[in-house]
């Protein structure tokens, strides 16, 4: 098979393509995901109040094209025709190969919705509209406009902003005194002529260092509206958190344009969404933003210095009373901005967010959950008791500090397949151009699996190679004077340019990465005094991990050597858990409980760090 | 004697005036006002810990120029040399004559401060610093910025700023953690570097519809730095709340205008104290502000419609959470602005801030509260129980609509005797131009004293006016077809316009105002069923009121019939309470509380309200 060939959607580890109609949207998702969770977490809105346990019968959908096997649910939820014709529920429908699904309008309106990796949320936002109708004034009743409206709506104590205070008089007497008061908390930020009661919404933010995700939220159903995602415009800065922090400390002028180009990222996403979805910006009434600690102090304009060097110290963990326009966001004018609160200055409220999302505040497992990036964080937890660490993987993850590393984009090697011959799988289809995180983690899997790679991570020598994999030996060569395996030459290219190979000293960047994690999570391990095979779940979160093959991972000893069912990938757990905190009050409480839940383990002055890193180095056996 | 002579100082009622070295500042007062209220209201500090009871003894002033008797208490206080050299105690010294005094530097840094009518006030301000000096962060304490500088502060919930959040981490550094946290009530607006605590300030404001006057205030000695006055830029759109009301009515630009000219009086002012004062704005942490309901809403930008039309009805009481910055400020960006609650559409935040300040809430004595103007607010308390109401009394008493009515500027008939001949009173000494409110009524309370007004208020035949005062009588005289007295005739002139009159509709003007403001104070007084007589104290408040002659105000019935000395000047109140606002929590406290303790009475609607007015009109036998 050459390259650029599908492969993988048999073996479980390739991404399968999902296409929704009438949405017209389509998603790439890891095989396995459900159907109503890749829906959900971009942007497709199907029925739901149960949480995804099969029990509601909600999430009907149909499918069009592709293959779902029929669940034992499925058989009572739907007529032997309708089973014929497609119907499914969504979630329990997994996605093995790819799938044209039909989606159904909504016909429910929930008093729940599921996000997350299966998380049931009561609908309980910070944003409530009330429409009242009140009693006009009188001489006999001179009560202020504000007591007035105050007196409709007494379960609450509404503080006024100053904008709607000045609205107040003047739409009161427009609309008869028949009005929607727009409270955030407890918070008065409008009030809105006649009942608007209908138009309610919020944007979810997953502000990360590479990507950031906007989800438009409609806070009556619960659902989203529109996803929308790009690059941060902070990239010309550098490509990690480092690297952006550094920038700060030698030109006084870098924070102000970072915390600029943050916000403009940001902007850019809300106009999307909200042009995507069809709503004014003046109807997002709050804002709900994931961030890692660098992140979120650039955005905020707060020096990351104190961040960068040990000890490693934030402003704050728990940045609050802040608005949208404090995000320079041009949405509603009072609308409120709730940021994730971090555990330290490597264990950010995207983390916190994510761990929300998973539940791993809640689930009696013993679950370890990593976000694999250049800082890894790493959680593990049984429920009663949380602790977390982060571990600096360094770039390789994301195509750094690798010779023909890339990002996963257009042209890059995502998924290698080992046999008799190379098999890959590329991004777009198209020639491959160079190596994503994933591809490298794959790559080196399969080369310690065929034994090209010994076990301490050199590659063997050309007689050993040729005795042990006759058919690839031959791509076993040097570039300068570095051994390298060549993973893709152009038919009749000689160019070493053209050529897309893993280095030697690329094994090693990838060693000296999935050891400090394994040397993270080992650590972890031994403060909740188990072991690596106590692990009932492996949650890889984050826009890498999430797309990184369970099998490989446990491979080269990135994860603990369990099961790959057990092996789970999250998705974009920060950006779910900031809608968890837009819809649910209770579950944005969760987040605060966390900090005080959550043990944060410092390894940069562990004296046993450095004997754990080289034990981790090897591959396992 | 002529025109133009001083009067008064022997009969108290004239103007006094009092300079101060060594400051150069000069006030005019009305005598029987104590050196230390006269300097305390126009912004120079005077040591005093007890307020103005005599106990301290602290208030120590040098008589340089003028006389003042020798109290009890001073003999007490110093030796018989010093009583000589014209030492005496400040608080009990009483200005009957223009005075030259000597102000010793401030000595203590006093605990309590006298403002307002002789309120002494314990100095608990909203604004606090405290000096801290922090452990620095190690990998063994990894505490954020925030939760090290709130440990140290540990008997307050400090929330921070947005602002302070970004200094938090840069100063911290710069200044070896050791910083004062800026506070304002529990929110921490700024951390500044080393030992700020000496410097600490606050300016109250009193927007007044016609003069607006910022005092500067030192929070931690309590004591007015600097102290200025200009008119209300919003001055072209009318002199008075409904003209200002009436003009947003008609032009939807106006509003916005009314609302930036506001600010920009308020700017200027702040602007001309810390020059003055030799205060950095940012150093300016709060601004407290009394005004009239019309007056607050027009600077918030909030309609004034409804205060203007029936039912009269605020937007709010209690403007809230406001930032100096809303008012338009550019003082310390988190400097936080409180404005005072307001009772009722026409019983405005300068009452409240007037209650205040002459402790209507708290003295024993049945008292009457007038603050005279175009709305005049009465307010009755004996301690226990307080009523308060708002008489409509038209602009008679600034000048409106009175033919040679003016302002109280330089020019201006304010105070007029007659006797064989007339005897004026002329601000800044000089050809009088017109008639301000308190010549007014000095004018008709003497012209009814000598009989040439009868007690229905008219002018007495020209033969009765030979018998009764033959020296005056050739004053009554025509103006067209009006009868006029006249006040004032250029040596020479033949020429009508420039003659100051009092003509015979002048009269009736003030008669209308006069009865709605007896109307108003005699329905309070049966609210709370006593008599006019069982009053104690009449306190005379605003800017006009201050410059009332108590024994004027007697004779034509705007006050009830009592000893002159039972009404009292009160200067400046409004400003006084926004003062103590700024310097006492408990103060501040008291304001809201007072919105519980007062009944508001509405007079429009009252069917006995037009009786009353009738019966009122008339001037007292």
């Amino acid at each position: 098979m050459s390259a650029g060939a599908e492969v993988g959607n048999e073996d479980g580890t390739g991404r399968v393509e999902l296409a929704f109609t009438p949405s017209g949207r389509s998603v790439r998702v890891p095989p396995g995901v459900s159907v109503f969770d890749a829906a959900s977490w971009n942007g497709i809105a199907i029925d739901s109040t149960c949480g995804g346990h099969g029990t509601c019968k909600k999430c009907r959908i149909r499918i069009v094209d592709g293959s779902v096997p029929v669940s034992r649910l499925d058989v009572r939820s739907f007529t032997p025709e309708q089973l014929r014709e497609g119907w499914r529920l969504a979630c329990l429908a997994q996605a093995a190969g790819d799938l044209t699904v039909e989606v159904p309008p909504l016909v429910t309106r929930p008093k729940a919705a599921t996000v997350g990796v299966g998380r049931q949320v009561i609908l309980r936002p910070a944003v409530q509209k009330r429409y009242v109708e009140l009693d006009e004034p009188s001489l006999a009743d001179q009560r202020t406009d504000l007591a007035r409206l105050r007196d409709g709506i007494d379960d609450l104590e509404l503080t006024p902003d100053l904008h709607a205070l000045r609205r107040l008089p003047t739409v009161l007497r427009q609309s008869d005194f028949k009005v929607t008061a727009v409270i955030v908390d407890e918070a008065l930020i409008d009030v809105e002529p006649g009942d608007t009661t209908g138009r309610r919404f919020a944007i979810a933010f997953d502000l990360g260092t590479t990507t950031v995700v906007a989800t438009l939220l409609d806070l009556t159903t619960g659902t989203p509206v529109a996803v929308q995602s790009m690059l941060n415009r902070q990239q010309p800065f550098g490509g990690d958190v480092i690297t952006r922090i550094s920038s700060t400390m030698m030109d006084p002028e870098a924070l102000g344009r970072l915390q600029r180009l943050a916000q403009e990222t940001l902007a850019e996403l809300a106009a999307a969404v909200c042009a995507d979805g069809g709503v004014e910006p003046a109807e997002v009434y709050e804002v709900a933003l994931a961030g890692n600690a660098t992140m979120t102090a650039l955005l905020l304009g707060i020096d990351p210095e104190p961040l960068g060097v040990a000890p490693f110290v934030m402003a704050t963990a728990t940045p609050e009373g802040l608005r949208a326009a404090d995000l320079g966001l041009g949405l509603h004018p009072g609308a409120r901005a709730t940021l994730f609160p971090a555990l330290g200055a490597y264990v950010g409220g995207d983390i916190v967010a994510g761990m929300l999302a998973t539940g791993m505040d809640r689930d009696k497992r013993l679950r370890l959950f990593i976000d694999v990036g250049t800082n890894c964080e790493i959680v593990l937890g049984d429920g009663d008791r949380i602790v977390s660490t982060a571990a600096p993987a360094g770039p390789a993850f994301e195509g750094g500090a690798i010779r023909c590393g890339m990002r996963a984009a257009e042209g890059a090697i995502e998924v290698v397949r080992l046999g008799d011959d190379v098999t890959l799988q590329v991004i777009g289809d198209v020639e491959p151009r160079g190596l994503c995180g994933s591809g490298l983690v794959d790559a080196v899997a399969e080369l310690v699996k065929v034994g090209l790679l010994d076990a301490s991570g050199r590659f063997v020598t050309n007689d050993a190679a040729k005795e042990i994999a006759p058919t690839l030996a031959d791509r076993l060569t040097l570039v300068g004077e570095e051994r390298v395996f060549v993973l893709h030459r152009p038919a009749g290219s000689v160019d070493t340019a053209d050529t897309v190979y893993l280095s030697q000293r690329d094994v090693r960047e990838l060693q000296f990465a999935k050891a400090a994690i394994a040397t993270g999570w080992s650590l972890l391990l031994e403060e909740l005094q188990v072991g690596p095979r106590d692990v009932q779940q492996v949650l890889l979160a984050g826009s890498f991990g999430s797309y990184l093959s369970p099998a490989s991972a446990v491979r080269i000893g990135l994860v603990p050597k369990l099961p790959v069912l057990r092996i789970v990938s999250a998705g974009n757990v920060a950006g779910e858990g900031a809608k968890m905190a837009l819809l649910s009050l209770r579950e944005r409480t969760g987040a605060r409980t966390l900090l005080e839940e959550v043990r944060y383990v410092e390894l940069s002055d562990r004296s046993d760090f450095n004997d754990k890193f080289v034990e981790q180095l090897a591959f396992p056996p």
